[in-house]
């Protein structure tokens, strides 16, 4: 059994769950069948064992470096992996043919890509961004653009990055202020910094695309002044060759995790290069003057349901090791065996270790299935009924901070569950569940931290279009239900909790809105989304529960498990958190700073 | 300000609220005055604030090394800091005169360590380890014990350890196979390995004190079978020098934190020295022959305070260090501002931030001041009335699991927040609070994992004596309650608050323990040291508030803003727990392994 990732659930998450194969029908995915799917997940598992996983320690032990030159060192195995990916295809499984994909559902994309996000979070990161680059210029970009710059970011011959935040603009996208300046000929000049850069600068690819936030010369403050750019950091010579783009390394940051990802501080226009014999980083605007934050925001809505995939498929690893110790790690008897010379029993055999695994369970299963259904919906909006295609945006947009933070707090939650099931060893860099859980860390804090995606679901997205892309979350909801209520036994139990719970957030969402006072109303927005979070994970447990229904095995038996343990467990810890929300509590927004 | 801990409110617990100056009337005591506390306290955070806190970075950077010949390199600046702190006396704060110490109140000897803990976990690991060795002796060793080890281990000249666990035996005991031979002069020989042993070898000190659980050829199976020994790393020779005793560095783990600490595996009777030309390491009996658990357990209860109070202390310096960073640092603007050319406010302004603080701050404060408490009842047990010493020692047992747990599962959650507090940075080893995490990772797995201190406090600590710990705790909340009642206002609600819970606790441990079945009683018992937990320290905030009453100023309105907190957000998490608990639930105790 591998130790990245469960083959068996994902086929039960694919194809018992979410109909892949109905998808075939469709006629964008008439090349396909089952076998070919097959083919293409055999293949990921592939490389995630073959490549990936057996470096991902050596890649967090050697972190790259950066050189005299500029240049950043690397261990080599991650350009072997990086280049074995890039060659197989996979960087574009679900583009179309047009641009060179093979044109897969994007959910048995995302499965795919999942074994490569558990196996090393680190190498994968690089394709990620490269895959989310594409996408946006796919979308956004000219045809030209697509043609010099998308088609060679999916066959891996360039690496894509994202250039938002600033050292004085973090979470606070609107005071950027790297200036793009015209220079007369159609293109443009880039002058700033830019930071938390992840793949700024390497030799993984033959050249790197920057996609860049800057506000043109005389453009308005805020996030309406912000344009976006491709910044190529090679740049083709008159001769045939390449020269260097303005753009300069100008650190590295040295991370707790997430150490075979690249994290870089980069200088635009600070005259290292001189292109073209003038200073300024050569940048081609990409979309409309002004509508660069809303086009960057399709690679950013992407980077943060990876960002949760990949944050489930750690929590996923680190549930699988962690298993894998506690069936063949002898400890202690169980309570109130009283011979001291009777044998000791697996771990796995003590409650709070069964607890702790079924926890994970819980979690990864969980989160791994959100995102699946999130990628669903991507297949849904590229292929499904056109009347159909509004809902199914907008429930995926309200999705999307859940689908990002739940995983990266309760995965995270997972790994530390790992760690403690491993106990002492655990804590060791012989194992390797510490570095599942130090990588893991980051993902609560990039592509918008916790608090901004509270904000983000409460403020913006359970209220747009006057709630209907929560009305829709809602008729989904209560449609599952209805169909586990016919099925009686605990799937019926189960379909109770959730109601019960849908109700009382759909409740309190109307108490904070009728607050009137948006400081009030959004002061305690993280309990909110994590009691949404609770909520859709529960009913993605209860989709599961029917999936499941009336099939007899361990595997099934232990998806029944994990449901009840997440209504019993999980779902009653929501009742604190809706009824502070309730209360309006103002223990913290009216916190004076002195007090602290 | 400093960073490390705050002298503020350290001053508040031991002197507006645990009335140390009070205990300067007792005879022990009388040599002191509030000026000597004050000049301790002031020493310790200077040693804290010059020797330790500057290089734990460093030794985090800089971990242990094994060289050739079976030594251990570190950095020169741990040796330095160590030195200090022996030269300073603190070793021996709270011991006898008679043993070279200083007999000040043990509550202000933990104090003064807490500064150190803050400062650096790893540095002070090997202070910690030896203050518990040299209590050990002084309890159950015999007069030439005391002079031969404890004395020079309260100076510094040694240091100690503690060497209980083994490869095939963690948290299991009675599994322990390590042999001790008589060597028929009324000393021992001892063979077997030893594992996880902090402080195993090192050149900070003269020599070391191996302190090690064994079974004499002959003994029973099982814990009963146990016996203590001293044995020292180097023995004295007949012509006035000394040999290396049969113990052999075997190997170091490397952590993920906590690199400060050297982590050993130690052979005895390997045979690579051979004192007195005889295989096996020489070791003396301390105390009887199979009592051996017992006497350990002087240590590892003082072991589990301290790691109880090592992680408040961790948590603490995290608060304290994002709370610098969150008043400096700007960005973003306050909900609802509209005006994208104003100034960013401090992220101090922001309430999920301040969310952020006060959590850590309820939860740092709270456990150190529970640590204090319980340090405070150490001085009751050596110095307060015989006839309240039963009463005291049952609360002190009954509190011990709770001081340990508590503070390793929240303050280690505090520095989760202080990540995110700081965001990117925080996630960069350019910034302290990665560490502090990765060091607090460590508290809930050694000396007793979580769930070892889960089944210690149901299954043991509220029963024995018919419970009379369990009601000595009742009556002390009570009287808090009572006198908070008196009070009105928002003490009062506290006070309804923690009386609710506590009769709930108290109903589910009767529910819990008339199940009469030892599995499912304690199946699910880390939910019920989690809430026992919470109410503790709500009643521990309780008593806070009551010591603020009717004082004016930040100081005091910070005290009430965490209780509120601490009321409002985390009280109420209990609940779920308590009815699940309740419901005698089987999820995990019935879950089939097969089904993971």
């Amino acid at each position: 059994m591998s130790l990245i990732l469960s083959r068996r659930d994902m086929d039960f998450l694919l194809f018992e769950w979410l109909d892949v194969e109905g998808l075939l029908t469709r006629p964008r995915y008439a090349e396909h069948d089952r076998e070919t799917l097959n083919a293409v997940l055999d293949l990921a598992q592939q490389l995630a064992e073959d490549l990936f996983a057996p470096h991902n320690k050596m890649a967090d032990a050697n972190e790259p470096r950066m050189l005299a030159d500029g240049a950043v060192a690397m261990p080599a195995a991650t350009k072997t992996a990086l280049d074995a990916l890039s060659a197989s295809g996979l960087l574009a499984a679900s583009q179309s043919t047009d641009v060179g994909g093979m044109q897969l559902p994007f959910v048995v994309d995302k499965a795919a890509f999942a074994w490569l996000q558990a196996a090393s979070a680190g190498i994968s990161g690089y394709a990620l961004l490269t895959m989310a680059a594409a996408n946006l210029l796919i979308e956004h970009g000219s045809a030209e653009q697509i043609e010099r710059y998308a088609k060679p970011l999916l066959q891996g011959r360039f690496f894509g990055t994202m250039c938002l935040s600033e050292p004085q603009a973090g979470s606070s996208l609107g005071d950027i202020r790297t200036r793009a300046e015209r220079d007369g000929q159609g293109a443009f000049r880039l002058f700033g910094s830019k930071m938390w850069i992840s793949g700024g600068e390497h030799s993984l690819s033959e050249s790197i695309v920057h996609l860049v936030l800057a506000r043109i010369d005389g453009a308005p403050a805020g996030v309406k002044g912000l344009s976006l750019f491709i910044v190529p950091r090679d740049l083709p010579t008159a001769e045939g060759g390449s020269e260097r783009n303005d753009v300069t390394l100008a650190g590295l940051n040295h991370k707790m995790g997430q150490r075979g990802t690249v994290n870089t501080l980069l200088n635009f226009g600070e005259g290292q290069s001189r292109p073209g014999g003038e200073s300024g980083a050569v940048a081609y605007l990409v979309g409309r003057e002004g509508a660069g934050l809303s086009a960057m925001f399709t690679m950013m809505n992407e980077a943060r349901i990876s960002v949760g995939a990949s944050a489930a498929a750690l929590g996923y690893t680190g549930y699988l090791h962690s298993l894998d110790y506690a069936r063949q790690r002898p400890q202690g008897r169980p309570a109130g065996a009283k011979d001291a010379t009777s044998p000791q029993v697996p771990i796995i055999r003590h409650a709070d270790v069964k607890r702790m695994l079924l926890a994970q369970k819980a979690y990864a299963e969980g989160a791994l299935a959100l995102n699946f259904y999130c990628a669903r919906l991507v297949d849904d909006l590229r292929t499904g009924p056109e009347a159909e295609s509004a809902a199914v945006s907008g429930l995926l947009d309200l999705l999307t901070p859940i689908a990002k933070s739940w995983p990266s707090q309760f995965c995270l939650e997972a790994n530390a569950l790992a760690i403690q099931v491993l106990g002492g060893y655990g804590y060791t860099r012989d194992f390797n569940v510490e570095q599942f859980y130090r990588d893991n860390r980051l993902n609560p804090i990039h592509e918008g931290a916790h608090g901004i995606q509270a904000i983000d679901l409460l403020g913006r997205k359970v209220v747009i279009g006057q709630g209907a892309a929560f009305e829709e979350f809602q008729r989904r909801v209560a449609r599952s239900c209805k169909q586990a209520r016919a099925l009686g036994g605990e799937e019926s139990e189960h379909a109770s909790a959730v109601e019960t719970l849908l109700a009382a957030v759909v409740e309190t969402t109307a108490v904070l809105h009728a607050a009137d006072d948006p400081e009030l109303t959004l002061a305690n927005a993280s309990q909110y989304l994590e009691a949404f979070g609770h909520l859709t994970i529960g009913w993605i447990w209860l989709e599961q529960l029917i999936a499941a229904h009336g099939k007899v095995g361990d595997f099934y038996d232990g998806k029944r498990a994990a449901a009840r343990y997440f209504r019993l467990w999980e779902l009653p810890r929501t009742g604190p958190m809706l009824a502070l929300l309730s209360s309006l509590d103002r223990t913290t927004l009216d916190l004076e700073p002195a007090w602290l």
